[in-house]
C-alpha cells in the first residue's frame, strides 16, 4: 500500500494520495463533495461534475458510505472546507465496498444502544469520540508503565492458567488442562509476591484477570485488565505513596498527550490531573463520616463492609481520590498483614475515586507461620498452596503492594457511565462474543 | 520500611541502613564477614568479635543463609572488600529467618536441574544471572512498545475468553463460562483485524496466548506472551519493515540499557544489535538453499512445510535474522491473502532467527467473499465467526500484520537452551504449578 502518501490532516500545496473511509457524500448539483475519514481526521474531496472525467465522478460519488477508497489529487487551501484544505482528485480507487445498510451509524447522527455498539465495535470505533476513549486508555497504560520505571520496578508476566485461585475455588472459571482441572487466574497476587522474595524486589504487571462473579452491573467485568504492583521492603504507607504516584502519572500523561481526545469527549475544560495529596482516612473515620451524612438508612458499625451508597456518600463528601486505611482484619483477605500492635487492625487499604473503589492493597503477611494459619482460617487447604507458602520459609522480606483496574481507572477518569465503554470487547454473563 | 536508606551499591562515607538477604557468612576467627545481597548487588558487613557488642555479633553471625536482615552502620572504603566498601554494623535486625536446608542454592555453587529451578523460582531468581534474563525481558517489552509508538500504533487489549478459536476447535483449552463452553484464546488475530477496520488503523497488543498443543520440546509453551501487530493500508512488505524495526529496537534497547545483565550472562563481548537489513528469501529460494546444503535426507519440494532440520540448515547458511516470503497458499492460514496475480502464492511470511522461527505474518484477506470462502475451505463454519466476517461487509481496508513470541525472542537473543528459562512460571503438559 505504498500508494498512501498522506493522512487526512494533509497540508495544502502538494499532490497527495490519501486513503480512508467514505464518511459522507454531499451532492450540491454541479459540485459534490466526498468527505474522506481516516484515523487522523477528515478531508474534503471536491468533484466538479462538468469539468472532470465522467468515470472518476461516477466512482467517487457512486461509492457507498463507509467504503474504503484511495484518492490522488492536489491538496489546496479552501476556506470553506471543514479543515481549510480540499483535494481535487485525479483518481479514485475503491479498495473495499460497504453494504449500504449499516448496523450502526459511524457518523454518530443516529444513537445506538451499547449492546449494538459492542456487537459492531469496528463500526463503533469509527466514531472519533469512541476512538478517543481507547487512545486515552493506551496513554494511561504508557504513562503508568513509565511511572513504574520511575519507581525502579521490573515488568513481569505471570501465568493465567493456574492450579488454584488466590481466594480459593469460588469465582474461578474452570479449564480443562490436558485432562486436569485448572483455572483462569483471578489475580497475580501470589505470583507477584513470590517475585519480591526473589532478586527482582519490586515488580509490576499489567495483564488480564478473570472473575466468575455473577455480578451484572455497570461497573463489573468478568475479564478485566489489572495493574499490579508489589515491592519488597515496603510497608502499606509506601505502597500508598507508589499508588498515588502511578494514578497521578496516568492523569498527567493524559493531560499532556491527549488534548484532542479530551476535546472530542467534551472534557477539555474540566479535565485536571490531581495535584493535591490524596487524603488518607482510617476506616473508623470513613464510617463516622458516612454515618454523619445521614444518607444511609442504618448506621454503619465497626466490622461492616462499606455499602455502595456509603462509598458514594463518602465520595461526595471528600470530593477527590482518597485512601481508606486501617480496616478491620476480619474483612480483609488473609494475606494482608495486621498491624504489629493490634491483630484486629489490618494494614489493608483501598484507594477510592469519589464514585467507586479503584485499588485494593496492603502490606502482606510475610511470616510463614502466620500465613499458613491464615489459609486455615480462610477455610483453604494450605497444602494446595504449598508452591507459594514454601517460599516463605527461605527469607521472604516484608513487602506491600496493590492492584488497580485499568477499566475502572479509565471509566472514572472520563466519567463513563458503563465500564463496558472502556473495554474493546467486554466479557460479562451475557457477552462472550465478539 | 522507611528504615532502609541505601541499597547494596552504597558509597563509602555515610551511616547507612541496608536490607537484603544473607548471601554468605565467612568466619575467620577474630573477624567475620556477613555478605548481604539485594537487587543491586552485594555488600560486606564486618564483625570484629572482640570489639563489638556480643548480642550484635551473635545476631549477625548466627543467622541462617538467605534470611532477610537490615543492617545499620558506617560504610567505609575497604580495598579488600569485593565492592571496595564495607559496613561496620551498629545494629542488625532479622526480618525473616530462612530454613537452613534450601531446595536450591541461590549462590549458584551447586547446579540445579531446570525443573528444581522452576519449582523454586523465588530462590532461583536470587541468582544474578537468572535475574538478568528477566531484567532483559522487561527491557525487550519496553523497547518494543517504544518502537510501536514510533510506528504510530495504539496499544489494545483483546479478550482472552472467546467463543471460537482462530483456527477452529483444535488446540484450544475449553473453559466453562457460566454454563457455556468457551475457550482461552490462542491468538488475538481476529480481534486485531477487527480493530484496523475501525478508526484505530494501526494497533499492537502484548499479552498471553494459550495453545493446547501436545508438543513437549525445549521451544514450545502452552501459555506464552505474544507481541501482535496489525495495520490498515499496509501490505506484507510494509508489515515486514515494521517487524524488522521492532525486533532491531528490542536488541538496541538491550544493548543500550542492559550492559550489566549482558555481562552477567557472559554476553558482553558477543552481543550485538543487528544493523544490516534482514535478507528476504522467497520460499522457493529457501527450499533450494536447504536442498543445496545436503543436510536433509530427502529433497524438499514445493508445498512442503520446512522441517526443523531444514530451518537449522538454512539458518546456518544465512547466519542472521531473515524473512521467508511467498509461501505456497496451501500451507498458510486462510486469512492470509494470496498474491493478486497468483492464487497459489501467499503474501504470508515468516521471520526467522538462525535457530528458529520467531514471527509469522502476512497481508490479510480483506474481501468478504474470499474470506467466507476461506473459512469453508478450512472446514470451519463461517456462521460461528459471523461476529468477525460481518465487519468485512462494511469497508474493511487492506491490512497486514504479524505475531512475535516474546519468549522465543528472548531465548534466541540470549542463546538460552530451553524456552522455559525465558518465562517466570512456564506452563507445559507437565507443569501447572507454581
Amino acid at each position: 500500500m505504498n500508494d498512501r502518501t498522506h493522512t487526512a490532516d494533509v497540508e495544502p500545496g502538494e499532490t497527495v494520495t490519501v486513503a480512508g473511509w467514505v464518511h459522507e457524500i454531499r451532492d450540491l448539483g454541479g459540485i459534490a463533495f466526498l468527505i474522506l475519514r481516516d484515523g487522523s481526521g477528515r478531508i474534503q474531496i471536491k468533484f466538479e461534475k462538468d469539468e472532470m472525467d465522467e468515470e472518476l465522478v461516477e466512482t467517487g460519488l457512486g461509492v457507498a458510505r463507509e467504503s474504503v477508497v484511495t484518492v490522488t489529487g492536489d491538496a489546496e487551501e479552501e476556506s470553506r472546507a471543514p479543515t481549510g484544505v480540499e483535494i481535487t482528485p485525479d483518481s479514485v480507487e475503491v479498495l473495499a465496498d460497504s453494504d449500504t445498510e449499516l448496523p450502526l451509524d459511524p457518523s454518530g447522527k443516529v444513537d445506538a444502544e451499547l449492546s449494538t455498539r459492542l456487537d459492531n465495535r469496528t463500526l463503533d470505533l469509527r466514531k472519533p469520540e469512541v476512538k478517543a476513549i481507547f487512545e486515552i486508555r493506551a496513554e494511561v497504560l504508557r504513562s503508568v508503565r513509565e511511572a513504574f520505571r520511575d519507581l525502579g520496578c521490573t515488568e513481569i508476566n505471570t501465568p493465567k492458567i493456574v492450579a488454584t485461585g488466590t481466594e480459593g475455588g469460588t469465582e474461578l472459571f474452570p479449564i480443562t488442562y490436558f485432562g486436569e482441572e485448572a483455572f483462569m487466574n483471578q489475580s497475580p497476587q501470589l505470583f507477584k509476591q513470590l517475585m519480591v522474595g526473589s532478586g527482582l524486589e519490586r515488580v509490576f504487571e499489567i495483564g488480564p484477570i478473570f472473575r466468575a462473579e455473577e455480578h451484572n452491573t455497570p461497573r463489573h467485568l468478568n475479564e478485566a485488565t489489572m495493574i499490579d504492583f508489589e515491592s519488597a521492603f515496603f510497608d502499606h504507607t509506601e505502597a500508598m505513596d507508589a499508588c498515588e504516584h502511578v494514578v497521578k502519572s496516568a492523569y498527567e500523561g493524559v493531560a499532556a498527550n491527549c488534548a484532542d481526545e479530551l476535546e472530542l469527549l467534551g472534557l477539555a475544560e474540566s479535565f485536571a490531573a490531581p495535584d493535591e495529596a490524596f487524603p488518607r482516612l482510617t476506616y473508623q473515620e470513613a464510617i463516622e463520616r458516612i454515618n454523619a451524612t445521614g444518607d444511609l438508612d442504618e448506621q454503619l458499625v465497626w466490622g461492616d463492609d462499606l455499602p455502595t451508597e456509603g462509598e458514594r456518600a463518602l465520595g461526595d463528601d471528600v470530593g477527590s481520590h482518597y485512601f481508606i486505611t486501617d480496616w478491620p482484619s476480619e474483612i480483609k483477605p488473609f494475606y494482608i498483614k495486621d498491624h504489629d500492635d493490634d491483630d484486629q487492625l489490618s494494614t489493608g487499604f483501598d484507594m477510592m475515586h469519589p464514585v467507586m473503589e479503584l485499588v485494593s492493597g496492603g502490606q502482606r503477611e510475610h511470616r510463614y507461620d502466620h500465613l499458613v494459619a491464615g489459609f486455615e482460617q480462610q477455610g483453604l487447604d494450605p497444602d494446595q498452596f504449598e508452591y507459594y507458602t514454601k517460599m516463605f520459609r527461605y527469607g521472604m522480606p516484608p513487602h506491600a503492594g496493590w492492584g488497580l483496574g485499568v477499566e475502572r481507572l479509565v471509566m472514572t477518569m472520563l466519567g463513563l457511565e458503563n465500564i463496558r465503554e472502556a473495554v474493546l470487547f467486554p466479557r460479562d454473563r451475557q457477552r462472550l462474543s465478539p
